[in-house]
């Protein structure tokens, strides 16, 4: 939109101005995320290639039947010294924006995550002969785990057996590194304590560990003004979710835009959805943050 | 061994004496449990023999491929006239008798239970973009259910996405049904408090409703006296497991005769055990009762 208004208007800019959309943010095919951003920052590891969907497909080949040429991605990479900055434009993909009746907003970190998967080992009995004082009972045990545990099942479990294992998945997040470590202790002590007092053995084992990344001060400032100007109060939000810009963390200056989110703020869902009046805000607000970005290199 | 004994000493009962080893107690291959003891009771209904097993055999194909006549089975069937009571030893499969240092118990009562299957939907979102409080976990309103949870999972669960659905079962048994039922209320009312707390719709269906089976204080008496004769201390105990002998219940008298499990009283599992002197004992004080009730007869 933003591109197709500078075509129709003839104006041009003093800067070199590219649009991406990026393949595979989520990496639902191939079990790696990021896989469009990782190559365009120069980050993308060639044994990824290699790696299959769930039909034994290689990324390579995949590419190449896409009439696509692996070879290539590393010409891709751009360098350090030919950037100005990253802006990307996403959903907000949770309910702040939509509870405060605003189109859009200023993303002020990407948070970081550590994920684990955690199985915990009891004794598994007879649902009907094993005093509740006695049962070391694994997925108990779980219930008094705190996190977003979006993964959670009782191997071979039966009606009247006693749990004798449970394996979940835990993912912590936090604004700052600080914060979001101080709860990974929190939550590794109290597992601690649930072992002890259930007489089951919780092993926790870190599957993956981000760093956040803080939006630049300077593009934020941008963005801000740019929407004050479309009459809309800047609101600085933190995003829980993982995105792009990540990728380009180090290499140039990054910030995001939000846009708002409708049906509840629900994600990753059918039910996911902005309008279109939105979208077109975030649209004029970029233009303008953008032109300004140029005025200035 | 107790009519090897009978044998072997050239004893003969006035009474007749079926010694059987039902098959299938816990229906583990056709999904229907007692379905020996179903037999003898009178109680096989005639559709079980299409019941299929894994494989896709029927329960009257694996009866002719071992040389049995499925037809046979209704003449199986023991009618109440004939008979004077039911008796069966049984491995406690619980820890009462190991913890209090007797050999072998009295069961007071067999413990019915009450199984439901329960689901509860919440709502999915993003690990990292919905606010705790915002959130309607399906798996987090499952921590708060209370009872013998065997079966336990979040279908589709993702690491980073809060579960919008969790399945899992419940199973409540008590020492008699009155017990056992204002229990099985007290779930259901809990169950209503967190689902409105939580946001979240919980149903739950029951599956399974079998009637507590009291053992016969006559019966008890007589295994109790041969147990007290055998200088061991006679402790009446309530079976939680369900037995064969709760399929003779109201066609005689049942009683049973528990005998003490190793290793912790850990059941189901293949460290579950008795010692050979326990299983001696049990077989002298069976030998004690039977004497006893044949001379009553």
């Amino acid at each position: 939109m933003l591109v197709e208004h500078l075509k129709r208007v003839g104006r041009e800019l003093p800067v070199h101005l590219d649009v991406i959309a990026f393949s595979e943010e989520e990496g639902v095919r191939f079990s790696s995320s990021f896989l469009g951003s990782r190559a365009v920052a120069g980050r993308f590891d060639g044994k990824l290639l290699e790696w299959q969907d769930a039909d034994g497909h290689t990324l390579a080949a995949v590419m190449r039947d896409a009439g696509l040429d692996p070879a290539r991605i590393p010409a891709l990479a751009r360098r350090r010294e030919e950037l100005m900055g990253y802006l990307e434009v996403h959903i907000e993909q949770g309910p702040v924006l939509l509870e405060e009746g605003l189109p859009v907003g200023i993303v002020s970190a990407i948070a970081g995550s550590v994920r684990s998967t955690v199985t915990i080992t009891g004794t598994a009995g007879h649902a009907g002969t094993v005093p509740m004082t006695r049962r070391h009972d694994a997925a108990a045990a779980a219930a008094e785990l705190v996190g977003t545990v979006g993964q959670l099942f009782v191997p071979n479990g039966a009606t009247n057996i006693i749990p004798g294992r449970c394996e979940l998945t835990l993912d912590i997040r936090a604004g700052d590194d600080a914060a979001r470590d101080a709860a990974v202790s929190d939550v590794a002590a109290e597992i601690a304590r649930v072992a002890a007092r259930r007489g089951v053995s919780i092993e926790s084992r870190e599957v993956q560990r981000t760093a956040t990344v803080p939006c630049s001060p300077r593009l934020q400032s941008l963005l801000a003004d740019a929407v004050a100007r479309a009459g809309i109060t800047p609101r600085h939000l933190p995003s829980g979710a993982g995105h792009d810009a990540m990728m380009f963390d180090g290499l140039t200056d990054v910030a995001m835009l939000f846009v708002r989110c409708g049906n509840g703020g629900v994600s990753h869902s059918p039910r996911e959805i902005i309008t279109a009046e939105d979208a077109d805000i975030a649209a004029r607000v970029m233009l303008d943050a953008v032109l300004r970005l140029a005025e200035t290199s």
